[in-house]
């Protein structure tokens, strides 16, 4: 079962995702009048028994950023050795993860443009899993981080490059232009280990892959992301952790290959789905 | 008229602040259940109407946070010129700011306690003057900048300074732990550029001064501060930008003074206030 915030005829549902359409579940389910509320109130399992046996209610729909009303999400920083560095002796190696916060206003949903600006021609790509906390916490331990997950879904933590490095320090005004990257298309329960332990990320632009790797090489693997972010702050239901990207991105090419209008940016994970999204000039 | 998020008896209320006590004000505008709400409806005005005439509804009381509920906190870095350097030539001023989200969580209200963790013995203070977004828009001009704030409040910027160079970018785990900052007392309401342009803020640990400046000395400007994050992303009513504070924080005095627990922290700024905070250590 699969959970997504959608659009139809202008007004904004969230239900579960079928190959027929959308069931739609905010009426089912009053007392969340939201996807994020649902997550907030540990109620995915009784979504999925709500949308048993119903009928589809929408076969024509957009999909939304999937937690639209998210209040924190917070991004590790590329987060996979170099695949021809990896055979050193990894002195390089960062000791603590970099993470920024992302506002909510940055992401669109799947199948909907990302925005490049006309202050910037280097909008980039990043495709990385994304977890839904279920159960809050702090000084959580890697042993029991698992248990903190309510759902995945996948980002393409889009960035204005050259924004990036405008400030000495932190990275704010590259990740945080409006709807410069997404989130989705749905969440994925997270039940088993596996569905992270043996995930592999593929990033295609047009087709062409640009980054292709499996999580299980992650420099900062996700448990520790758990364990490291909640030593300062109490996690809390509906936070969202973008895990961190492999590189690839259209920045560490020779030459740097950005996104322009028209591109297809795919983003999938064994499990979770493709996260598919064009790319549009700002409307003047 | 000043008005504030505060607690009575475990209830939280929002009212005005009078010299006898508060005037509790969310049952008279049930249509915003938290001052938060009030801003996103540019209602201040209307909750000054409300609170004429009314009586004092509480005289005991603790402050809260002061927009406990706020989505989106925008800080500036360090944005005072170095009193001994600024007769020099000034070719070390950065021509973009520095700026990183924190997140609600990581404040308190006046006259609390700053908490410091045992993770680290370098909790520090750092006094600024915060604005409140009244009007959203993007690519706000600075000469109409100010037309887009609500009201203004203080903030002490707490930081535990050894997490924030944990990475190579980013300050964002030495900037977001639980509560170790503190915006508050109260939301004046913006209403004359003089409120901001003749400010002079001053930051004291346990009576002796340690920042002392004056906002016209900025180099970055509040106005240019909301021309320039409106260009990446389209403010909001309730959104919070914490301006960047002056030279003196206990990081550079020498040797380093870092806040011990039973110190008194207080930010003052003429027309707005004085934020006092305490400091004490997590609860084991």
């Amino acid at each position: 079962m699969k959970f997504a915030t959608y659009s139809s005829n202008g007004e904004t549902f969230y239900g579960a995702v079928t190959e027929n359409g959308m069931i739609a579940l905010n009426d089912v389910c009053p007392q969340w009048p939201t996807l994020f509320d649902a997550v907030q109130a540990g109620g995915l399992d009784a979504l999925a028994e709500a949308a048993k046996d119903r009928p589809v209610s929408h076969t024509k729909y957009a999909y939304e950023m999937v937690l639209p009303n998210a209040r924190r999400i917070l991004c590790v920083g590329v987060n996979f050795p170099d695949r021809n560095a990896e055979y050193k002796d990894g002195s390089e190696q960062p000791k603590f993860m970099s993470l920024f916060p992302r506002f909510a206003s940055g992401f669109t949903g799947h199948d909907r443009p990302l925005i490049r600006p006309p202050e910037s021609a280097q909008l980039d790509y990043e495709g990385e899993v994304a977890i839904v906390i279920g159960k809050g916490g702090r000084r959580i331990a890697q042993k029991d981080a698992y248990d903190h997950i309510a759902a995945l879904t996948l980002c393409n933590e889009g960035t204005i490059r050259d924004w990036v490095r405008h400030a000495k320090f932190n990275v704010t005004q590259g990740k945080n232009w409006d709807r410069s990257g997404a989130i989705g298309p749905w969440l994925v329960p997270f039940a088993d280990a596996a569905q992270l332990d043996d995930a592999r990320i593929v990033t295609r632009v047009n087709g062409e892959v640009r980054q292709d790797d499996v999580l299980s090489r992650m420099m900062h693997p996700i448990r520790r992301e758990i364990e490291y972010i909640s030593t300062f702050m109490t996690l809390e239901p509906g936070d969202i952790i973008v895990t961190g990207t492999p590189t690839g991105s259209g920045a560490r090419l020779d030459p740097p290959q950005f996104l322009k209008p028209g591109d297809v940016v795919e983003v999938e994970v064994n499990g979770i789905g493709v996260l598919r999204n064009t790319v549009q000039d700002e409307a003047p």
